[in-house]
């Protein structure tokens, strides 16, 4: 029967529903979209295709790692639209993609912070993507819900957080600063700034380095805090955050009229992968009652390994911490761990109900906690995917003794890759690595003393190496100017490579 | 060699590079997880796996469409820590999570607005978690680069809106409307709201239905504007946006000493799948110079379908609109557009640098543009997975009219459903559906009257029916009391579906 109008509401001036005779049959292209069959005959021969790609890549073909087209020839080949004839075969499309893409399992693959994924978590991630379950309520994750609170404490308990840290999964280490921060604000501000808004108080600030990756200032000034939230504390000769610095940025915040919510630590800085002395900036943010926000994005996974988790001490004292699983992990991206000290905290970050999903959830802290099932409450993300799927799969598969030679392998990379660089004469190594990250410059005999010219010939050297397409490595730009710089993240990687790359540079800088 | 301190640095205490005489050999875990004969071998036998859960969802077996456990039961089989011997098959594990996970290929699934995903998209899926292209710089993504953006301009033609028009795909509709709301702020703030922060001008406000989705109340109180930042617009007695009535909220905004800088109209709204009238909300937002943001994550895609696209007449003069391809286009989550009437706003989201990855990117709209290849300047995201290669995919491999017919197909079944609903005595249909929505309340003879008796009915008739597991339906909360819920996503739904969810409903209140 037709509802009648709500009281209250204007009169409804719509047609009843207008019932078709019958439902039409199922198209046929859904139909053939559905097929289990034709999944099956697809997937087994891609699954194929893309162990062929890894055979080729780890073992070292002479094809590129890079096949570099300049971006305005690839705009070209992408006009303004996409082929949508609807005739093509899947697999070949795929495989063509594959083909065009940078590829990370290639051995000279030295770039960004992003890993090679370890092909087991992409199957476990082909089961995430293909069962789809959306997790903004239990009910929509009955298995990945609880998997993901508890791979989310096992991260906790690997960096020696205390019981009752927790938290969860989001889309992005920039995402899970922005999170982390929220529920800072809403702990630490001195007002309540999700209901009252940021004219409900005093103007707000982070203190942090300029090493701090920029998603940290992106944060700020979403949250509308303005260039001025960001207030930078001095580093020292390896552009860590100086602790003994803090006083005075807390003052220059004060003078400004801003009120300190939290500090913001790097483990590692993205640029250098340097790690800030966490255990002094956590003593400092115990004393004046200020949120310690670690971004242990890149770097927080050192705790894996007993020989390099003394540069993430003091990390068990933090707030919150935000932990990348698809970068030291080996994760296919996205997969960030946004990690209170105690879990409840989580729901400051969006304190708020949707009753379409929600039965209770008045923003509460401790009554939110009753709903601890309904991660909808404590991420941005309303949909998500099943993010744990993948660590929960190697996990089980390999043990956790895998991430820690991961990390120790790379770590050993990078040290080794210092070291030759520290050894050569035509080389310059700009600080010493604490893990995988390495910056250097290519400091020729007869070449420019630092300044633009030998920024240039930085820029003129990566730019050669990229177009050649049989390495890739990356620039910066650091206080002292344009850097060589190499994330290694791949294992695979071994002495080749790290001489390699030095013959590489200096082949392409003699022609 | 090793650097000298950077000029003006505190002298450096570290000590030089410690180099290992060597680098040690690879650790037989780290050869064995990368072993391309492994993933063959696990690849081939998961395909198995997942194409016969697929012929047995699709081919409506008896087990549970939702294998439903109590939270607090699920919560201790995963006490407080993940197994991780590592001696675990991959394949059986993730089999075992997918035994325990709602079926959305199941035709009893009519549940949240998450599509069982079409499997040829979650192969392309696959591709993109193992190539694992990072995408936040052009050369992290050389192909999935310029495809994105075609694929974007792709959507935006299909709504109508003109050449010029573009944006970016994010992780989910959340993070959609976030971004969107980011560039209207600055675009119709009056002042630079990024770099002056709210401080710097006055209190800002968004004109929105009760019915828009939560994550745009969100988003205005991430930004800090508090709870005043949404002012409410009165609405239809269907629940729309009644155009009539922005004058007043833009006084009431102003009386409040309020900005208004854009209005949120829902294509459609979640609760009821409602479509706000576009055409007459844009026109009012044209004489205002109000930003028009259009939130058609579930909605948007009847613009595919001549049959439907009515719904959306006037969206092609949107100033954004946010669109998730993982709702009415079946990917698997999560791919959302960011679609701009004028593609340079995009980058007004966040106005901002990050050296390491942009060799220049002054925020300056129009600068910024000449590196529109590098998509982190525009989205949250720095790592962004390669979300275009589904959607690439199914285009080449079906061609657009799978879309048309899936988006056909469900709004049939919202229709039917419906139909059925009106002409049952027991059954109360709350408002004619627009698409693939349905709302409405059980209303057994000598049943309570609409209140708190009739609310708590349905809460218990949907529980029950969630326990027993062979349909998933939902509940929500509309102002004329709580009601039944479905979004009937899955195509391969049809009659026995239909009828059999009301005879459900039927059964578990007559026990």
């Amino acid at each position: 029967m037709a509802a009648g109008a709500p009281p209250g509401s204007p009169p409804d001036d719509e047609p009843a529903v207008a019932a078709p005779a019958s439902l039409p049959p199922l198209a046929a292209s859904l139909r053939a979209a559905y097929d289990p069959a034709r999944f099956r005959a697809d997937g087994h021969r891609l699954i194929d295709r893309l162990a062929d790609h890894l055979v080729a890549a780890e073992g070292r073909d002479d094809a590129p790692v890079l096949p570099w087209v300049e971006p305005a020839a690839a705009q070209a080949a992408w006009p303004d639209d996409l082929p949508d004839r609807g005739d093509d075969d899947l697999v070949d499309v795929l495989t063509r993609i594959a083909a065009g893409s940078i590829r990370l399992h290639h051995p000279r693959y030295l770039g960004h912070q992003v890993p090679p994924p370890l092909p087991g978590a992409a199957l476990a991630d082909l089961v995430a993507a293909l069962l789809n379950n959306g997790m903004a309520v239990y009910e929509m994750g009955p298995t990945a819900t609880p998997m993901e609170l508890a791979a989310v404490r096992w991260m906790a308990r690997q960096l020696g957080l205390p019981a009752g840290a927790g938290g969860v999964l989001t889309s992005g280490g920039s995402l899970g600063n922005l999170t982390a921060l929220l529920a800072a604000r809403q702990a630490r501000a001195g007002f309540d700034a999700w209901a009252a808004g940021d004219h409900g108080g005093p103007p707000l600030a982070i203190l942090g380095s300029t090493q701090a990756h920029y998603s940290l200032a992106r944060a700020v000034r979403i949250m509308g805090w303005g260039d001025g939230g960001v207030v930078p504390v001095e580093v020292d000769a390896r552009w860590r955050l100086r602790p003994d610095a803090l006083d005075a940025a807390w003052t220059r915040a004060a003078d400004a009229g801003r009120r300190v919510v939290a500090v913001v630590a790097s483990a590692g800085a993205t640029g250098t992968g340097a790690y800030d002395p966490l255990a002094e900036i956590a003593a400092w943010c115990a004393e004046r009652g200020v949120w310690l926000h670690v971004d242990g994005a890149h770097g927080a996974a050192a705790a894996l390994s007993p020989r390099h988790r003394h540069l993430v001490a003091g990390i068990e004292r933090a707030d919150s911490v935000v932990w990348d699983a698809h970068k030291l992990l080996a994760l296919p991206a996205l997969v960030t761990a946004v990690i209170f000290r105690d879990e409840r905290r989580s729901y400051q970050a969006f304190a708020q109900e949707a009753s379409y999903l929600y039965a209770a959830g008045d923003g509460d802290r401790d009554a939110a906690h009753a709903e601890w099932f309904n991660l909808g409450l404590r991420t941005l993300e309303c949909t998500k995917r099943m993010l744990s799927v993948m660590l929960y799969g190697v996990l089980a598969a390999h043990g956790p003794g895998l991430f820690r030679d991961y990390v120790e392998r790379v770590f050993a990379l990078g040290a080794a890759l210092a070291a030759r660089i520290d050894a050569a004469p035509d080389f310059e190594l700009v600080t010493p690595p604490d893990g995988n990250i390495v910056c250097w410059r290519w400091r020729p005999a007869g070449g420019p003393p630092p300044g633009p010219e030998l920024d240039a010939l930085q820029a003129r050297v990566r730019r050669a190496v990229l177009v050649r397409g049989r390495y890739y490595l990356l620039q910066t730009r650091l206080p002292v100017g344009v850097v060589l710089r190499a994330a290694l993240m791949n294992p695979l990687a071994d002495e080749r490579e790290l001489d390699g790359v030095l013959d590489e540079i200096r082949a392409v800088a003699a022609v």
